[in-house]
């Protein structure tokens, strides 16, 4: 199959790149990774990388970012392009309204070809040629892989970028990890890369106004322990816990802080001892609560987000209640009480 | 100096092994792997391990971590061993009170040797032997290096000492890395290694009452701009941030917390965008105050520690004030201000 690619990507020459909403450090990186690639190939403004949501704040940093497009009104017509590479997408409605240009059979128009390219275990392989690794840490990794198949050496800006998506899709190389990975590591620094700048724009950037709001939201936070029936069935051992906790409009007014500054929150959640399912809640208005869910192994938070109309993966997902913020915490917590029988 | 140092180890019959006071993930590991390597060249049970402080909670997943003995009276004679290894020490007075074990000039018991392998900057060569590689990233990733100089293969336990010295000074791989460190990884993780497991005792293990703390402490943080002038002084850029925070008795006790529960809050701070100098107060009773200062570059908070009788490096250092937490707050600013020239 990487055969079919890299000859599909040698002789194409007008490409749509693309990836999942809500992009995250390998996504974005990627793209940009794979853009200067063909453009090491001789595409040069025959690429397009566009996604449906903007680039986080905190990604900013990255070399030739502003080669992702997002406002949805920039859409190319799909006749314009032969290629659409999806990155990081376990399936295509991962790219949101992205997909809507790339997969449209009663256009009159051709459609283009679709080069699937993932390293998630539940990917559908929907694209006409696939190349899904599910052993790759991240498809940052799969893309440095092509770039030496392809015989493109890389430079400080395309290490910069694989580096960084890799750092973010391991969680600062916590897990995902392989031999393989730190070997890539090891030559993406030889190329270049100073860690400490990436780690830099990454962990150190984080707004005073968002610790105070977290430290308003820790006075909400509360643990139940999961009964040991439910542990036994999903053969998780013998202790867990449920943790949760509430960030509302006055915290935000009163620390004078936004919504993206809770991003980091429940990652620090996730580091509380025996956490094994646990969720945010975040007033957007009167009635309306943003919930965000994670859980740690085998828990499949998907389903609970799906009751709520939401959706997402296993480990993290998430829903959006028509209902004042302390309602939801009641509804929610009715639900997982019934998920995991108490 | 590596030659000499091989053969006095394949030579000498009895090993002190030690390390600093406040013991690390890079001390422990490192003391531990070093005894296991011993012990495959022959040296079984004429290998000691001592340090002044026990090991922290934290660590105690590691292989053989029953090996390190603490209790000072459990000290052996000096007379008793030929050969004195201090690992991850500057200078000698790091290992605290065992210093005066293996550096007793007017004892009449012959004191042992001293090998010195360790990777600070400002190390003072104070061995008989010295090893200092301050491009390694641990001391771990010298054990490393001396197991292959050694010919002795890394099994699995080896392997996990070794990560865990090398991921917990690298601060989760986000600073003092070099490809070498990553090329280390890999064999590491090829020898049985498996991150998750690590990481999860490491990073994932925090009690419940610690982020409750947390979210009181938070109530108290700080910050306050650093004058342009002093940064254009260090050299560090224009912008620049003093944060700092409060621990109380009274927050112990509410969340029924203890002082251990603190650990991780320092490194939450380090995040804040801009921080230059930061510190935390944790008050030990009415009249004494502890004070834990860290710095972000070129600023050198041990300076600082030292006008109020306490030490430790540049960027980490800390200090005990015989004063309420609320006077100590005022003593410290003004120190602060004094020396950034408000």
């Amino acid at each position: 199959m990487m055969k079919k690619i890299v000859s599909v990507l040698k002789h194409c020459r007008s490409f749509l790149i693309t990836s999942h909403i809500g992009p995250d450090g390998d996504s974005i990186s990627s793209q940009i990774a794979l853009a200067l690639l063909l453009e090491k190939l001789g595409k040069r403004k025959k690429v397009i990388i566009i996604n449906e949501h903007t680039v986080p704040q905190i990604y900013r940093f990255l070399p030739h970012v502003n080669r992702v497009s997002a406002p949805y009104s920039l859409l190319p017509a799909p006749s314009s392009f032969e290629i659409a590479i999806v990155l990081d997408c376990s399936n295509l409605e991962r790219t949101g309204k992205i997909s809507s240009l790339i997969s449209t059979p009663r256009s009159p128009l051709p459609t283009p070809l679709i080069i699937n390219i993932d390293h998630h275990l539940d990917n559908s392989f929907f694209g006409d040629f696939n190349w899904v690794d599910k052993k790759a840490s991240s498809v940052s990794e799969q893309i440095f892989s092509l770039s030496k198949i392809l015989g493109l050496p890389l430079n400080k800006k395309l290490a910069t970028l694989l580096y960084t998506g890799i750092i973010t899709d391991t969680g600062s190389f916590q897990y995902h990890l392989s031999p393989t990975t730190h070997k890539i590591i090891a030559t993406l620094i030889s190329k270049g890369v100073v860690p400490e700048e990436i780690t830099k724009n990454l962990y150190q950037n984080l707004p005073f106004a968002s610790l105070k709001l977290f430290g308003l939201a820790l006075a909400t936070l509360k643990e139940n322990k999961v009964p040991t029936a439910f542990l036994r069935k999903q053969e998780v051992g013998k202790d867990g816990k449920l943790c949760w906790m509430k960030v509302t409009r006055e915290m935000y007014q009163e620390t004078k802080s936004f919504i993206e500054d809770t991003e980091p929150f429940i990652d620090y959640l996730r580091q509380i001892k025996d956490v094994k399912v646990l969720f945010i809640l975040k007033e957007s208005s009167e009635n309306k609560t943003k919930a965000s869910f994670r859980s740690i192994g085998k828990f499949d938070v998907q389903k609970l987000a799906k009751k709520f109309g939401g959706g997402g993966h296993r480990n993290a997902s998430g829903a959006t209640l028509n209902e004042p913020i302390d309602q939801a915490e009641k509804t929610i917590l009715k639900a997982i009480k019934l998920w995991m029988g108490y």
